[in-house]
């Protein structure tokens, strides 16, 4: 059976984790904490980087793009990027804006504050989160809502009439930090409605159940009535 | 004709333009100072990032993955991404080291102190460089030249025997600080010699000519004997 090293509340992780759901496809789950991997990820992947997936031959596929692109051309029946180049292209555009704008921006620093730096040591860089970067990162988050929100007003998916990458990354984005709740749901009610949609998906259903130790998720993170 | 909105140190913009010039494909050159765009860049990508390339057929393609994934897709006879799954995912990882790693330790921080930093106002975060980061950057090039000698080592090109997007992504990067004088060529051989024949191929020579106003490249920059 194929396996995915992952960490659960890690984005690309997660974009992964929904691809296979989608996918109708299986892997067992090895968790690793990123920052104190129990086993040497670096011997599978030089760049000490999660996610890795161990294809069912044995081929090791590493960092989520190659291995997104590798689920797609590799499995029977898989579309979760569109038939033509021009929408493909599009798909990966909006992938682009989550896993680099967005995670820049917003939910890698809400992660790196709220999350890592409890489990480092202070040498590492551990302590208390840092206020200012998490004040900053929450009011960024806005603009963002706000593009989502024009995109979803299509009636669609955020990249067109079908599912694609570009709403698993926005999904595995904003899960993660809907975790720590820190979306406010209320004043996106678009957002909300496609974000309802996934989260009924029965890709969805693993990351709902997902915990971190000592930290637990927002009250109303599984509930697909939030 | 197609056209590339781009910059010309930019190792993203870089990259898509070695693409073109292996696919023997031409394109309108329009450059844009990232920091500050002459034109509305984010009438066409929202992001607001370089490259930006405009097919024949008017579709716009924003951002280097989805750039290099579409000219690969639409261009007759490419093949910068192997044949087999299994080695497309080699090169895409490679390409993810190079584009986040290397970007985010070394060819980042070095363009944005050593460029970028001198055509802000102080009010936008310019000035003289921070010459801790400098410093910090020019330390990480080390391990990643070694990486590379030992993926050059095996004869071929970087992520294999045929020449692909890895290897324009590494030259990309280290080209970029190149021009900066930043990479110590004589303490790896095996970099300077895969980078050397690289440097030889017709698509390298546009970017030979590059220059940024009021720094010039660095003495030995074009040299194809360095």
């Amino acid at each position: 059976m194929a396996s995915l090293i992952h960490f659960s509340l890690d984005p690309f992780c997660r974009r992964v984790r929904l691809a296979l759901g989608e996918y109708g496809s299986s892997a067992d789950l090895i968790e690793e904490f990123p920052w104190d991997p129990s086993h040497d990820i670096c011997a599978l992947n030089p760049a000490g980087t999660l996610p890795i997936y161990v294809a069912t031959s044995a081929a090791v596929i590493c960092g989520v793009d190659a291995v997104n692109e590798y689920l797609e051309e590799t499995t029977a029946g898989a579309k979760l990027l569109p038939g033509s180049a021009e929408a493909r292209a599009e798909a990966r555009r909006l992938v682009s804006w989550f896993d680099d704008k967005f995670y820049g921006e917003v939910s890698g620093p809400l992660l790196t504050e709220k999350i890592t730096r409890r489990f480092l040591t202070s040498a590492q860089g551990g302590g208390g989160p840092e206020m200012h970067r998490i004040r900053l990162a929450t009011a960024r988050i806005k603009p963002h809502l706000d593009y989502i929100s024009q995109l979803a007003d299509k009636g669609g998916w955020l990249a067109g009439e079908a599912l694609s990458l570009a709403d698993l990354a926005a999904a595995a984005h904003l899960s993660a930090i809907d975790y720590l709740g820190d979306i406010p749901w209320a004043d996106y009610p678009l957002v909300k409605s496609w974000y309802q949609r996934l989260k009924s998906r029965p890709s969805f259903r693993p990351l709902l159940s997902d915990a971190v130790r000592g930290l637990p998720p927002s009250p109303h993170y599984a509930n697909l009535d939030f």
